[in-house]
């Protein structure tokens, strides 16, 4: 089995991490995962969602949106279709989950940072970059915070970063391009800490039923992955 | 450590499906998952959705709502909100891909069935309750259509349900109701076939993020409790 | 003249009233009105619309769904149209405006209660069903508050009751079914108390006209038709 | 008891009606009941609503909208509201329904008329006026109609027009005007036909239920105020 | 080149104001431009928009809005459709913005004034007849505000007016009514005060881009036709 | 007068124009005008708006968006508030009206070009921006489609540039950041095509009124700025 982009079983597309791309953000990056590229920023606003009010706690969430022609063909803006579709609510559910995982939101206080994840152009595994990317700027933004002296350190308790994983052709293979998850078997999208807990597994067999076995298969992979995705992480914020 | 309900870490709750319950639908079942009591109607008609037509094949679809005093407090009626919530928008997308699954979409012909969930009373684990009794509508559905010559026999090509998992104060448990969801740590929903294979994965760390091996533990649990949900769909459409 | 269900021209469809159906609301019930299915709750919440905060009075409101299979068709779901039909509001108007004709909202207290009528099968009638169930949905509810010390005796000054005659080839005949009111020249529902005062009434001639004696003539069926349902909610309420 | 505008009990408002107000539409009036004033316009549009496409029937439709400041206090516009109220859209039903209970829809041939009534300035009885008003407007545009050979005599069977009576201070009343409508024990409006037919009824208790002989009185009001109408309309199209 | 109506190049339209044509509205005028027809109210509250509380400043704003068969071909109700169209909103802007260039909004204190300009018939020029009339119902708000002592003479700087020109086959012409205006080569809106400064100014090219010299002659056109304008505004408030 | 950014008052700002950003739209570039960055893409679609079918002519349309956070102070997402705002409408009907100013629609062919100007960052003249990088996207789209035998030379007729000026401080300047932008007397955009020829003017005044002779200056400034543009236009394309 060769893969489309002719790369190894385990091996991720080309991953670079850009900082500092957005004059006004309090945290930024552009981060692109082969011609999957997504610019994240973290906005932080001194208001929390009306059911948190007064609990001194604070919120991290994320929204998600796609340029109308960051894909093959055109799609219709969601601001002119007038709403968000199923699959981009589902995405930005999963980027809020994922960072609040590890953030201290008691250290962090009554403020709410929101991270932008804005696909610029798609390739295939946009959801993964945009929460690789996400912790980057949310990094930022609390070092921005902590400059000012409004957090302490603690705040950010560890990495959160994400890799698909999927059969193609009958084997596992790691970080599909759109070439490959269009037409992969089975697909699966795992978030994991720096030191290596799960906090997402989403995992659909699009054609045959997978087996625990290769699942498993598929765990050891991300794993992999996401080992190498936090390296990166930790190599753009020296 | 001892469960609210009292159950062992893999009992289920008390599981019933009443067939025919209603008089309009192809197919239908009332679904019970202890206090978890979900409708499903599966209605056929005969036209497809736009980028599916005249290509022989037909669809199978899920909608799924909550009846605004389904749970504890009264939620907001969707239809005067205005909009579906991103949650039920994720429930019901999955539900279509776990029916579609198990479907020769082929061999139905060009028509969609539309099987629809709508939670009477929640307790936990509405989701799951809903397709393993869409399941059953389904199945009644295309037995209808088999009365009447619509169909041949291959359409359905196995059973299909689903359980959730999940890490109840330290200890891997089966078929979460409402007390134990609302604290898990980890919480997870598997979708398996009547053979045994894999359709979908959803696990999501609340807290501190889960292990491979406790992953492992609850895909253990879930085979466990999907099998005899499984036995409870045979014995229903006997 | 021979009714399709061959009911007599004064004859109520077989009526059931069963209360308690639900785990979580104050008060419930499902009503039938032969194949006419309507699930009832009743929903405390200890605040008041913003237009009537501070005025020590209480308000009733009503909200009105049918699930999409109800009927002999699927219907789109309201939530999946984003907005609920003319038919809807009308009927959820007239609900909430049938209940609060019997209960004194200054000894309420500044509380809402919010009856939700849904319509589980539909086969003509949901909503003088879904009125005659949710005035025992509310009596409920009141019995609850009672129990708890929140109101006294006095609130529910009076039972209330709905029911539809028509015109049926001609004539005059006492709760139309579906298969009568789709082809009824004439269609009227009264709403009226248990001590036999007139709160609502709604006619409308499909095709020809109607006169002054003809109303007279379903007026008085709908007397009787109310008295019996009183009868029926007194017993269902012992 | 004397009314606020000294009127007698069964005594109209000053009624005018000023037919050809609209440069454009194929039939138009601006009726007045007093300060309530209607515009109603009659639009031809050679196409049929999907539903009814290939019958060779045709339809007649009604749409109601209200200026912002018609009335006393300034409501919100519903365009910028985003939506029609519940009141709106019942008015507009009971409109075409009124319309098409008068209209031969074979006769009519394949066509849509929609009549618009806009309330300008609002007094009460901004339905009954539209109504009646629109029936010109109707009429107008089957003139239209008939003078460019697209439909015969016959389409239009008979007048169709409406009035409110109420219960005001214990007395029943013709013709509630704003003073009486907001505060009368009992509000009702009908519909009748110029050759004394009844199509629509709706009564409402707003505090204590009345009873049939009550009911009897408003409709032998109705029925005098609408033959004045049926006559104001005779002189108007002369 | 003779113009379809038969005006003078530099002609307007028979302009007509009539006031106080609202019984509800703090000030009000009907404002014809030939067949263009525009009701103007003003309605006064005393709560300003969020951003401007607690400023002690007011605000004037407007709406604008079309009947539907104001036009030749019936246009779907805005209402209806759910959302006000880009148009729409374009011109309430401008209508808005022109009148706040000649209010003094620390004067008028913390209360809004809503100019709502309505369009009964449509024949070009809809918002240069809506900013004219929107200033005699302003001048009549504030009037009405001056006589119950609310605020003092100075909040109304200046007239505002405003009037459309257009490159109509080859020539500048004045006042565009719809016949010249659906296909004008050029067509330009300006709004100016009645001490002759420029507020707004629109112009588009439909076809062939226009030169400097020729938006000259335009805007000398509309200086003529504002200070006609203002002229009858001041005759209207006599 | 000192400019904020020390520019001379007809001094543009660095103005880059880089060409094939994006890997699937037909053409794109990423205009920056100082740190306004706006992605335009021209995404070619075989099929055009319905009103326009069977005609043999093509259609230029153009959308604006701004991602949340490219601006001072997060924006809410319009895809989540559900609709466009006025300014957008406004804005992107603005672009697409300048394009179709220099294209010839006929000879385009029975094909849409829809052209995504998409505001990455914002500083002030985002449209101006847009419009200017549009022109650059549709042209190397319509070179792609030449290369394909599509169209043939002359689809084209001319550059199109825009650029806003304004009375800051008292003096005319060129190109107005947000600096100045938020603090000008009067903001103006102009649109122009290569040979000269106006195609927009949109001139506002934010406080005190302006003069003719003042508008002229800022028309002077404009097309100063609109011959370098079209210069980098040219420069950009060899």
């Amino acid at each position: 089995m060769m893969r489309p982009s002719k790369r190894a079983q385990d091996e991720l597309r080309a991953v670079t991490i850009e900082r500092n791309v957005s004059k006004h953000a309090e945290g930024s990056c552009l981060i692109k995962f082969g011609d999957t590229h997504v610019l994240c920023t973290a906005s932080l606003e001194e208001r929390v969602p009306p059911w948190l009010r007064g609990q001194q706690r604070g919120w991290v969430t994320a929204e998600y949106g796609m340029l109308p022609r960051a894909t093959g063909d055109r799609m219709r803006r969601e601001a002119s279709a007038g709403k968000q579709s199923g699959r981009t609510q589902e995405i930005q559910r999963l980027i809020g989950r994922s960072l609040r995982a590890v953030v201290d939101l008691q250290a962090l206080g009554e403020v709410q940072i929101t991270v932008d994840c804005d696909v610029i152009q798609a390739d295939g595994g946009t959801r993964t970059a945009g929460i690789t990317g996400a912790w980057v700027a949310l990094f930022d933004c609390i070092e921005w915070m902590k400059a000012r002296d409004m957090v302490k350190d603690g705040v950010l308790k560890d990495h959160i970063a994400a890799i698909s994983c999927g059969i193609y052709e009958g084997t596992p293979v790691l970080d599909l391009d759109y070439a490959e998850d269009s037409t992969a078997e089975t697909d699966a999208n795992f978030v994991m800490t720096g030191s290596g807990g799960i906090v997402e597994i989403q995992g659909t067999a699009e054609g045959v039923p997978f087996s625990e076995a290769e699942f498993g298969q598929l765990t050891g992979l991300a794993k992999k992955g996401i080992t190498r995705l936090v390296d990166l992480q930790k190599m753009a914020i020296l």
